[in-house]
């Protein structure tokens, strides 16, 4: 039985989150549906990343079996077509090994994080951005968030829903600069908590912001303690950029 | 009466274009209604740009006249609260002189045009690109374009339903380069007429793909004949940069 890594881009806003749920539309119904409809088989679609609800991909990773040898092009240009008209979009499709898989294999999730830093709210960039109106200072910001490089526990900007086993987790890279109006984040690691990127924005906004101090983002850190770090940034800033696999798993 | 300089930002996806109809949404009544809202007058709100159904504009310049003085923050504040939540922000505002009209003063206006150049459709940026999943060559495009730079008659880039009083205009600027998988050109003229920028970009993108030739467009241009080039290239991919006017004319 055939296994495909599918490279899929989607935009978050009609969805509540990656992951199947009851009552409404998430991104993985929607690619199982496609993918019934395309081969009329029932599978079930594995992300790399189960992004919340808003959030967007650029390049989530997942995987599916079916029964049926696809060229890779077929079941991109398949799938694409039934995905219309929903936002969700498959850039890339390959054959895999049987061991791959699209959550468990991976080796390290990379996001990107926007702030719209002006006075006026955006028009064209609305749900895809977070909008702050007061002047922030990237530079700042990069600087402090050094001190969360490494391997922490990140029980500070840890959702108090989040499922993981421990709060301990290694963050590979933050990088903040300012490209004109925006600020962006660059995050890897090999997993996150619940919310850990967007609280980790939300308190490099205080300090961007002049409401808190670089050296300050150690303390937090230490307090393991949701309610010294910053509010939860919008999830409509994130964007799950790619997601890394060892080079044996042949990625997409 | 103190006339008042706009600088404004929208998404043209809701709206029938800049203009006001009696029976589909503008930018323009939009922007009337919201000035009507704030300050209880009735006025005519002029852009620089009529850009059409489904054009965006990052940088369209307005201009309106109002009995009472408003500080420029709070006008721009104030319009941004009344127009929510059509995709219309007010980026900035300013008093300007009586002479000054956000039309007839303009000196030159920027179009960005941009094209999302893969195999796969735009999930994110739908309605904001133009998708060509055939490989085009952005160099050639650019060295193509530059035949067009210059005073020339437009009429084989010029829709039929042009309100022009002549079709000779003279292009400033057309550059064309790739950044990744988007295509981005940018062209400048004092003012342009009905579709030029979209029949151009249409015509290159002929030459992109390889069915059309850099030599071919020396020809399109002279024939004076809209067969000549190709096809209208959709609005969607297309953004009303920025306006200029004269120095004197204290631009917001």
């Amino acid at each position: 039985m055939p296994r495909y890594r599918l490279l899929v881009e989607y935009d978050g806003q009609p969805f509540q989150g990656w992951q199947r749920q009851a009552d409404r539309p998430s991104v993985q119904a929607t690619l199982e549906a496609a993918v019934t409809a395309l081969s009329g088989e029932t599978t079930e679609v594995w992300g790399a990343g189960r992004t919340d609800a808003g959030v967007h991909a650029l390049g989530q990773v997942a995987h599916l079996d079916l029964t049926r040898l696809y060229r890779p092009e077929r079941l991109t240009a398949g799938l694409n077509a039934h995905l219309r008209p929903a936002p969700v979009v498959v850039l890339d499709t390959a054959v895999v090994p049987d061991d791959f898989h699209a959550r468990f294999s991976a080796r390290q999730r990379t996001y990107l994080y926007r702030i719209l830093n002006r006075r006026a709210p955006p028009a064209i960039d609305r749900g895809r951005v977070w909008h702050v109106a007061v002047p922030l200072d990237a530079e700042l910001m990069h600087v402090a968030a050094q001190a969360l490089i490494g391997r922490h526990d990140f029980s500070s900007f840890r959702a108090s829903e989040c499922q993981a086993e421990s709060p301990v987790k290694t963050l590979d890279l933050l990088h903040v600069r300012r490209r004109g109006e925006l600020i962006e984040f660059h995050a890897a690691a090999r997993s996150f908590l619940h919310h850990q990127i967007r609280n980790i924005v939300g308190t490099l906004r205080l300090i961007g912001e002049g409401r808190s101090t670089v050296a300050a983002m150690g303390e937090v850190l230490a307090a393991c303690d949701r309610r010294a770090a910053g509010q939860t940034a919008p999830a409509g800033g994130l964007y799950l950029l790619s997601v890394d696999y060892n080079p044996t798993a042949s990625r997409p």
